[in-house]
């Protein structure tokens, strides 16, 4: 009998989210799942690693049902990965699969995006990574819809393997299971937040903000994964983790640093 | 007369860090200074933003001779990019320049770096971003070695302007200044940090980690920042946050997704 792929489930949701029981749930029928997650929600945490500060990372039962193995981790979703990889697993996994993300990390969104950071931190560490991020905000959302194409994904990354040096960032747009009208191989869009910072005063007099913002796509692209999401197609991108821009060497060697 | 450039400064090591006291020594000798830092230490935080607590940002004095306005921020280093441009600043700043950071943000550190972070928020913003780290983590690292460094290389982001869609990341190695040998504008070495988890049990009997590690170059290469550095010159890295692996999108593109 063929040996079945080890997976590594996360998120950064935190280890209750709808969105990461609807992961496993597909994954459980692909292989042998172990899910380390954080303890409490990790949105927008980026890269953001523990480095100052204890861990902590128990095991966990969910629901009695279960037969794969919880653990629930004090850190960020990078924390979890490096912590599965190097403590927990007694073998490096297969894959590791990161969401599904209760609202979007398409274009630049995958910069802030824990849920994407933790599915990097695999690929750094040479294991097949992706993060599924479904546009719907709502603790609710229906992530039913969305199980085919991770299981289609999933599959295909196991079979094909995941281009060395790259992780895939899957997003899904918000529609119902018969609206989807199939997957995109996409680029990044060029897109960012018009920030509005909201400043309101405490109950002792002090001055505080909230951040907040509008999304804005300046991309009109066909190619993005924004156009992909806004007609009704799920979006993939493949998200290095060299960030060098080889492009622009040959300029920045014309500048004159002599003095 | 021409009007001196407005030069936004931040970091992740803290206000009172004294490499981000270094940088802006050498910026007020460049134009107008304004600093938003955050008000701890905020090292390997990756590109996270405060979205679900409120922010503290208050002007502050650190040093009475000082002629330039300072605020100390209760966020990330992204955190005090996002406050500055869209809260204290009344004109878009003509460059953010990050740092000094003590201790290195080459190769693959950059994906976790703070310092980094904030840079690559700037150029999302449409704004030169450069993170500047001197690879000494030492409170007492000698920055009198890298400031006319810092200088000539900033001078020349304000006169050519950086590429679009790219920041500068730029190391210093631990060398006296007469043992620099000069810039080179570099390529993001392939590097990785091997892991190791060292568990512990606290008083209360509950095990916990702390994560470590070796840092470890795979790059042979000789156009690396990591090359760079440890042959005594100061690497400068272009750095891209459009994360699209575009040359795999077309293998990913034979994959089979009907089902």
């Amino acid at each position: 009998m063929e040996k079945k792929p080890l997976i590594l489930v996360t998120n950064d949701d935190g280890i209750t989210a709808p969105g990461l029981r609807a992961l496993i749930e597909v994954m459980n029928q692909l292989g042998d799942v172990i899910v380390v997650a954080p303890d409490s929600p990790q949105s927008a945490m980026g890269h953001a690693i523990t480095l100052n500060s204890t861990l902590y990372c128990s095991p966990i039962t969910i629901d009695e049902k279960d037969i794969h193995l919880e653990y629930s981790c004090s850190g960020t979703p990078v924390d979890c990965v490096k912590l599965a990889v190097n403590e927990i697993l007694n073998r490096k996994p297969d894959i590791c699969v990161s969401g599904i993300n209760h609202g979007s990390n398409s274009s630049i969104n995958v910069i802030y995006s824990g849920t994407m950071s933790a599915a990097v931190e695999a690929g750094i560490e040479g294991i097949p990574g992706i993060g599924f991020s479904l546009c719907d905000y709502s603790w609710e959302a229906d992530f039913d819809a969305v199980k085919d194409y991770v299981k289609t994904i999933t599959e295909n990354a196991l079979k094909n393997g995941i281009p060395k040096g790259v992780v895939l960032n899957v997003n899904f747009p918000k529609l119902k299971k018969n609206e989807i009208k199939g997957i995109k191989i996409c680029r990044q869009a060029k897109a960012r937040w018009i920030e509005s910072v909201d400043k309101r005063t405490n109950p002792m007099g002090r001055d505080y903000y909230w951040l907040s913002g509008k999304f804005v796509n300046q991309d009109k692209g066909e190619d993005t994964d924004e156009w992909a999401l806004e007609n009704g197609y799920v979006s993939v991108v493949p998200v290095q983790f060299d960030l060098t821009a080889h492009h622009t060497i040959q300029d920045l060697n014309t500048w004159e640093f002599d003095h």
